[in-house]
């Protein structure tokens, strides 16, 4: 069928007539002309009908709705005060169907009330806009990869073992055995980087955890890499470029999004390279300095990591936490075995931690025996513990989320405005 | 740490003395000269070690065992008869890891040997060829529409119900409720192209088959589109051009490759736009033709396709299928409602169906006829139904099994070597 203009190409065809096809986003009108607002899924457009020139059609739009679908033919002219910079004065308009009373009208509704309608909801300018910047920030993610030479390596879904504790799993009935959701690509990718190099893996993840927080969805999407010959600083270095080249794009091509949903451009354009680097044992010296009271060995809550990134412009590196409280895999420092090559990263402005990773152990004695430490049963990592066995390397990786990503280049309140259809404690619909 | 050189950029030091790193594949020995093959995921290089230029390299050099990790400096010279078409005369081999007895020698081996092992299988240069291949497929088909002005929209993997039937889906407790893993995106899809226009969305899928096929996965990636104002014929038109964007790009960047495979190569630039287009009635008479006993309204199967496949050189659309074996969803063609305007795409050489797709019921009161024709729970379909209530388009989209590509593209025998760790009916590790 007739593919008309895409809304967002409009730019390329001032002076032309084109054909647009959409739905009626919003309409005004002063009794002479009508404007009619019109979205396409790429951009929205004013297009401004007047009565004396076409008095029948100027009938007929009266009794267009909110949504309905249309077709309109209008002439494209530059109009910097308007959406998007440019303007239709309408030719023709032809409906396409009527829509019933749309329940999303202009007003303020309640969040359950949208989430119900998520399917209905995502049209809206602001959800539309968060899904581009999304979209955005996975390509370029991908892009990222491809051109350092890593190849995408798909991690499973089902998984028959739980990496650790089974707690936050959810379980499957996988033709009579035990399965589960996986909640990390990581000892998957571990075993393709020793088969490709370098690899990355990009999937959902699940956790079944009972928090009702704005940063916890049960299905989340993360970005993995792993890399053989990658030390635990070169594992560093790759996540801040990648993270910066994300911005940078996100800032080039999505401005207008981030514009339209009121974000502060200049937080996103104060991220610098390289980024900061705090050891833990600074996080902590910062934390008591700021008047909090923390014991060094504990994890940081969310509050803590609110505070610490709230002293800088750009994501912050958390370096080496006690080996008591990170993953059996984590690989100790030689020079300091009470804390691991591993380090968070910590978005600005209290989005909390965007990246976990670090040097993986490479010894195979040693991870034999963190096992037995963290009580994990070796059968069940015996396929693992072969990446030790036959041509252990130094490798180290890393896992960002991709939601709370999104949260931050969009400075959203909670992460279910960051997916398309959110999976939450209490909501699985639509 | 220090990086060294991948092996495939060695053609970019010819002359200069370079240090690769990664895992001794194999080795020869004449006596007097050494012949290490290295692999590190890249690629393959030949690094010839003389014994009387350095004897006591050499000496140490007979003990690396296979997947031995190693670091091997030497300088890259042009050897057309080598692999990859460079050796390295070696100056220095340093051992990071001894490997222990590896279990996949160079002998053949059962599957289910390998299988059980597929964390180091796909080590072996062919499974890493078509782990390459796929990561290129993968990051061409996301190209393509990116560059076609369609957004990617994730469709959930945990969904409430059953868009057709229950009988072959995972099911999940999800907190209490009752939850089922995705086999489409399909009808998510369809909400987010009212809302962005052009989508598609890229991931895992699930299947609960009793299925033991060499064509069948539990767990497979699908790409799936879904695009407003595009009818069957865009439809098609888009999928073409998809399919062969990515062959197109798999022989320009990946023919070393499919050259290891011992692909044909001359099947892949057999492959021609515009794809040969049968109705369903055609491919029936086709099969009588020869001598096929088949009757117009059932479903075809594997051995039809393979026979319809044998006549044509690029993959072929089976266009206008009885409507009766067709998704509820499916449009019916308003010049003949015996059939549908949906069309399978049949990839060549007997790799069977690759896509399935067709444009959507637009009208309200007939989905919801069909709802109840094929006995499905309305209620469950309230959101769905909304998107004809609101702004009702024209559309039309598809589903392509990425691990089906993979294998004709490849040429495999069984669809298990496509995906890095398959699931299959009773295989679920590692
Ligand atoms: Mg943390
Ligand atoms: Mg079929």
């Amino acid at each position: 069928m007739q593919q008309g203009t895409l809304i967002k190409h409009l730019g390329k065809h001032v002076g032309e007539e084109v054909t647009i096809q959409g739905w009626l986003y919003n309409k005004r009108s002063s009794g002479k002309i009508q404007f009619l607002i019109v979205r396409d899924g790429t951009g929205m457009v004013q297009s401004v009908l007047v009565k004396s020139e076409a008095p029948e059609l100027f009938e007929m739009a009266k009794g267009i709705t909110q949504e309905s679908a249309i077709r309109v033919k209008g002439v494209v002219r530059e109009e910097p005060r308007s959406m998007g910079g440019y303007e239709m004065s309408v030719t023709g308009v032809e409906l396409i169907s009527l829509a019933q009373e749309y329940p999303i009208t202009h007003k303020e509704h309640g969040v359950d009330f949208l989430m119900d309608r998520r399917h209905l909801w995502i049209r809206t300018p602001r959800q539309n806009a968060v899904l581009r910047i999304r979209a955005e920030i996975e390509q370029t993610a991908r892009d990222f990869f491809h051109q350092n030479d890593f190849t995408l390596v798909d991690s499973p879904i089902i998984t028959p073992a739980a990496c650790e504790g089974t707690t936050t799993l959810f379980e499957l009935d996988y033709h009579g055995e035990k399965a589960y959701l996986t909640q990390s690509g990581q000892l998957y990718n571990e075993a393709s980087a020793m088969a490709v190099g370098r690899m990355y893996c990009f999937g959902p993840t699940f956790r079944a955890e009972k928090s009702k927080t704005r940063r916890h969805l049960m299905e989340f999407w993360m970005i993995e890499a792993e890399a053989a010959f990658f030390d635990h600083e070169d594992n560093m270095k790759l996540q801040e470029e990648m993270v910066y080249f994300i911005v940078q794009r996100v800032l080039e091509r999505r401005r207008k999004d981030l514009e339209l949903l009121g974000r502060d451009i200049s937080k996103l354009e104060a991220v610098k390279l390289p980024f900061p680097k705090l050891s833990y044992t600074e996080a902590v010296e910062l934390l008591k300095s700021k008047g909090e009271e923390f014991v060094w060995g504990e994890d940081f809550g969310a509050p803590h990591e609110t505070i610490i990134s709230e002293s800088f412009d750009s994501p912050v590196f958390i370096d080496r936490y006690p080996t008591e409280i990170k993953a059996f895999y984590m690989k100790p420092d030689p020079a300091d075995p009470k804390v691991v090559l591993g380090a968070d990263l910590i978005a600005p402005e209290g989005y909390g931690e965007m990246i976990g990773g670090g040097q993986r152990i490479d010894d195979l004695q040693l991870l034999e025996q963190r096992l037995e430490e963290h009580k994990l049963p070796k059968e069940a990592f015996e396929w693992y513990l072969d990446l030790r066995r036959y041509g252990s390397v130094p490798h180290a990786g890393f896992g960002l989320g991709l939601e709370r990503t999104v949260a931050w280049i969009c400075k959203l309140d909670h992460v279910r405005e960051t997916i398309p259809y959110p999976r939450m404690l209490y909501r699985v619909y639509p």
